[in-house]
């Protein structure tokens, strides 16, 4: 099979999240050697314009799934930007009918730069393997339902 | 007849929800033996991710009607993205013409995981039979109209 | 004339105000003899329920306005989905270019249930009357415009 | 030119803010005799039954501009109501591809009745007038862009 | 290569932002000498006027991308105004699938006048060079991704 995923990454953004979704694919590939991915990326100023790149990447560049990553600041200013260009990429996910896994970090979820970057790293990674996952089809990750999942974080696990 | 319910669920979610809309599916059969019912599953990462499974499901699984299954965290970012869920499912309803009955369960509103576990469990197996019962047509459910039924807890009751 | 009216209403309530949208409307016929008026009932679990069950009542029922019947709790979580399920009824209204009044009462707005089941019942009537007259027609209610209508309450009446 | 504003407004607004649309509009084609302008109005109940209003004068009635008069209340859901209207609004707009003025007036914005009458036919005056120049085109208004122009209240001015 | 800019701006701003973005725009084709680019105005009254005005330029003038700048105020309800604003901007790019770049800058994000003034400018100036870089392509702004970019503001950086 080959597939195409789309990455919409923004120059706001003060880390590159992107190489880690490149860990992530070519990972993925190495695992299943018979799935043939393209990444097509797309990078824009900031948060709020990711939306109208993923839909772009779905539609004009026919990719199959999207990753949008961002990387929105403490202030609240940040957390509403945020707030909107999550509903941008659900209405683009619902006209598109295609997944954009979001992989939006916030600035304060760490304390230190050091951890901040860890975990946005493991929430890209974790992510485009989901991505990757989503691919193979609905059911793909049906093992994993209910046991808690965690992107940049450790797993929560299942609570029975 | 003969129906398709969909149910979208998670990795994020820490109880395995989907058991306890199997069991309902399974005992709406035994009370209506005339309805034969498959369910047709898919499992996404997280809750933001579950309109676009729904929309698919309705779409191009051709579901009669959608059951979607999420466990926010307990922090306002979670509140925020179950918010944001609940806007495209919304979106995805009036898209279809079709149902999506959401089955959320907050993290926070059990104070231990024993209780949570049960509340979440009451609440998928009762909204899957109101899926059951949706199926049947617009007045299935006339006879319950404003007598405060609650799903994952006591019922309240009618202040009449 | 013949008109439709759609009534959505949930199992959630705990105030049958659908009874009070039928007196309303029959009262409106024996005020309007000319008017032939027939209602389609749709009952659904809870309020996010409401606003596909009132699309699906103007489309497929074709029916010629509708009225959403709602009770959200006095809850944080029941504002906002009391506040989701307005934004549904909002695009629905788009999609269809079509009326859906809106008839919620919150649990909070009166302190003794005696008192919130006769605001519940005031509301519901005057906008099922409401109802009768924006079908017919745009300046129907114009002679009341800018007068402080309230439903569920006592007119507020004009600061001029 | 010939063109048609529609008006829509509410039975909920206790000021009857029409009146001052209809004197601007009287008033600009004092000033542009060669526009002729027809006004056409519908009456609703309340603020979240005006964008479906604004969409049908747009779409039904042909109407080129609209104007939404509305009057939340001072509580907290009276403000809810009113954003929910304007994202309806907003929505109304990029279906119909035409400018609806919203004219909203918050009953707490001055804290006694006379000053409320006069800040809300203020407004509802300079919008209407606004609307006048969105119809002649999209560059009527350019020479006052950044000129902190305010409606209801004096201009706040330039800050350059 | 020849390209439509559109730009839509408010009478409500107190500064004129416009400005900043023809300076940009001159600049950049000094830069680029083999693009020729066509800027098209259009001035609303307020921020909430500036989605359907940026759909109206991409859409009937035929612009490849649009900026919208405005000025929302500092009180609770100019925040509100802002929100709104960006969600129909939002849906904007998603109808047309292209960028429009929002250049909202808050009246309290300096404590004086000439603060606020430069800010509005170099957020105005630099997010107008973002628009030439997109036209150009999804890769124009690759260099950049990841590092901390800022408008209106000294850059962050990386924290890499």
């Amino acid at each position: 099979m080959k597939w195409k995923i789309g990455v919409a990454d923004t120059t706001f953004a003060q880390i590159d999240m992107f190489k880690s979704v490149e860990k992530a694919v070519a990972d993925a590939q190495k695992e299943n050697p018979e799935l043939e991915i393209e990444i097509v990326r797309y990078t824009v100023p900031g948060i709020k314009d990711l939306p109208v790149a993923c839909k772009s990447l779905l539609s004009n560049n026919k990719c199959d799934i999207a990753i949008a990553l961002g990387m929105p600041g403490s202030m609240p200013i940040d957390k509403q930007c945020s707030h909107e260009a999550t509903l941008g990429i659900q209405q683009a996910m619902l006209m598109t009918n295609k997944h954009i896994l979001e992989v939006f970090a916030h600035a304060d979820e760490e304390a230190d730069a050091k951890a901040l970057v860890a975990l946005v790293h493991d929430r890209a990674y974790k992510h485009a393997k989901n991505a990757v996952a989503l691919l193979k089809g609905r059911t793909a990750l049906t093992a994993f339902a209910g046991k808690g999942l965690r992107q940049g974080k450790a797993h929560a696990g299942s609570l029975e």
